[in-house]
């Protein structure tokens, strides 16, 4: 089995995760969550989202967020933004790292930013060489690369050419997001390949959600296929909490835990990753996704 | 990604799910459960155990399930057997195959056998030889093979022992059971490979715990390495239920999706699989662990 040496593990849950919490997460919490995981020697987070806080009131507190973490002098402290005002706002705030989101699918973008492809990348090409003049990288994550919910299959044409015009921007940091948890490892390996054959140099990122059960097996294939930058959520914080049985992102420290076990190094602490994923869980007031918080109490019972 | 072109399920929900069901489920909806997986196109089963009714009381009406069940031409129905009294009571019922267990660790061994691994070989060759006298078929399961809860690591050599161990007594068919959910994908590709390459003609299945949740990625890594019978537990079913949040067996119809998906064919009527699945939460009467049963209800809810 080919996997890589090392991976990077991207943390998403103060914004990926939080994102989808109907109850308002205090700012100190939230400051102390990205704290932790910091110490848990995680450097890439997406912490939060400039975007209008009407849309999502959680994270109308990002500048605070942003300006009173403790970060360490290696991390790379990212955030959302929708538009050339939010782009700003991160920019001011202090961000290494701005991330920006089209949907491989025309109706899901539609629904997540009420436009279409065309209107979207129009816009980033208006924003993204504002964002470059700071001096700040740009991610671009590709949503529902590997299948929509509305839309069912999505061709991987689709995704190599949205990748394309990333690059024309200029962007080398693209994140594949399986967005609604449609993708199989077979098509991670095989979208993952396309991408590579075509555009070698892209820099590669996974983003997996576990709706089906799947996201730990597509992220193997995704480092089968080389990839070594893999996104996932604290406690697997995230999905919708109006559907109490919706699962959302894959748990970071279940990745972490599959990772060491295989030898492959994430740097990550796992034993304070599970410490902080129980607290997340009295923060969150709920009982998380995440598997292996929950498997030492099962140690003592396990006929065959 | 090599992956076999189809492969067999073989369900192990009847008995490896049922018997830590503390809730009584009574016999009539064992019946149905088996009928309704026979009728969703699986032809392996696991129907119940033949073990002493004080130990298990949950599968004390092992007669009634196997003799009342309707069998398809071509299916195997299995039961798991302890003793010659409990291969004597199978093969009276009618069973095509019987199952017997050694764990590769000692300690999980005494647990839960109460005697060493020695003296569980001792007892097999006794009755082993009986089993195929009467013309059924032998099946051997490793359990602990990629780890134990109370012993750690367990060395590719124990397992290859213990599957030359069952190879002297005739028996070709054998089961890698993670028990406590402690494989990860490499190991399972090492153990499979380091078992083939010295046992290149024996009939290997895998059985998946998702206690950590790398149940399907070492599904995943057991069918790349050629492995074709895996094992599964309709819903998820299994685990312990005195510890709620405790996961047991990967769900069936997960693994179902997950290789349909790929394009791998598992015979499996995956909508009858979901519908049965949902049928026996009612059942069982509470949440099982099965993911692509509840991912509909959240199809309406994906933000990025």
């Amino acid at each position: 089995m080919n996997l890589p040496k090392k991976i990077q593990i991207r943390e998403v849950g103060p914004r990926d995760g939080l994102q989808a919490e109907k109850n308002l997460v205090s700012t100190e919490n939230k400051i102390e969550l990205i704290n932790r995981i910091f110490k848990c020697n995680i450097r890439m987070i997406e912490a939060t989202s400039f975007v209008n806080p009407r849309a999502i009131p959680q994270l109308s507190d990002a500048e605070q967020v942003i300006t009173r973490i403790n970060r360490p002098v290696d991390s790379v402290v990212s955030a959302l933004v929708g538009n050339s005002r939010g782009v700003q706002r991160a920019i001011r705030a202090g961000v290494e790292e701005i991330q920006v989101v089209i949907s491989a699918s025309e109706e899901h973008n539609r629904r997540n930013v009420n436009m279409d492809i065309i209107k979207s990348i129009q816009q980033l090409e208006g924003v993204v060489p504002e964002a470059f003049q700071s001096g700040v990288v740009v991610r671009a994550a590709i949503a529902t690369a590997f299948g929509c919910p509305f839309e069912g299959e999505i061709s991987i044409k689709q995704v190599l050419w949205l990748v394309g015009v990333f690059l024309e921007m200029g962007i080398k940091q693209v994140t594949l997001a399986d967005t609604a948890g449609l993708g199989d490892p077979l098509l991670v390996s095989r979208v993952v390949g396309e991408i590579w054959n075509r555009y070698p140099n892209i820099e590669l990122a996974l983003h997996f959600h576990d709706t089906r059960g799947l996201g730990l097996a597509n992220s193997l294939a995704g480092m089968q296929s080389g990839v070594t930058i893999l996104e996932a959520s604290l406690g697997g914080l995230g999905g919708c909490p109006f559907i109490p049985k919706a699962t959302g992102n894959i748990a970071t420290e279940d990745l972490v835990f599959m990772c060491e076990k295989m030898g492959v190094d994430t740097n990550v602490q796992l034993e304070e990753m599970l410490e902080t994923a129980r607290w997340l869980e009295k923060v969150i007031g709920r009982e998380l996704p995440g598997r292996v918080m929950k498997a030492e109490a099962s140690e003592s019972c396990t006929p065959i």
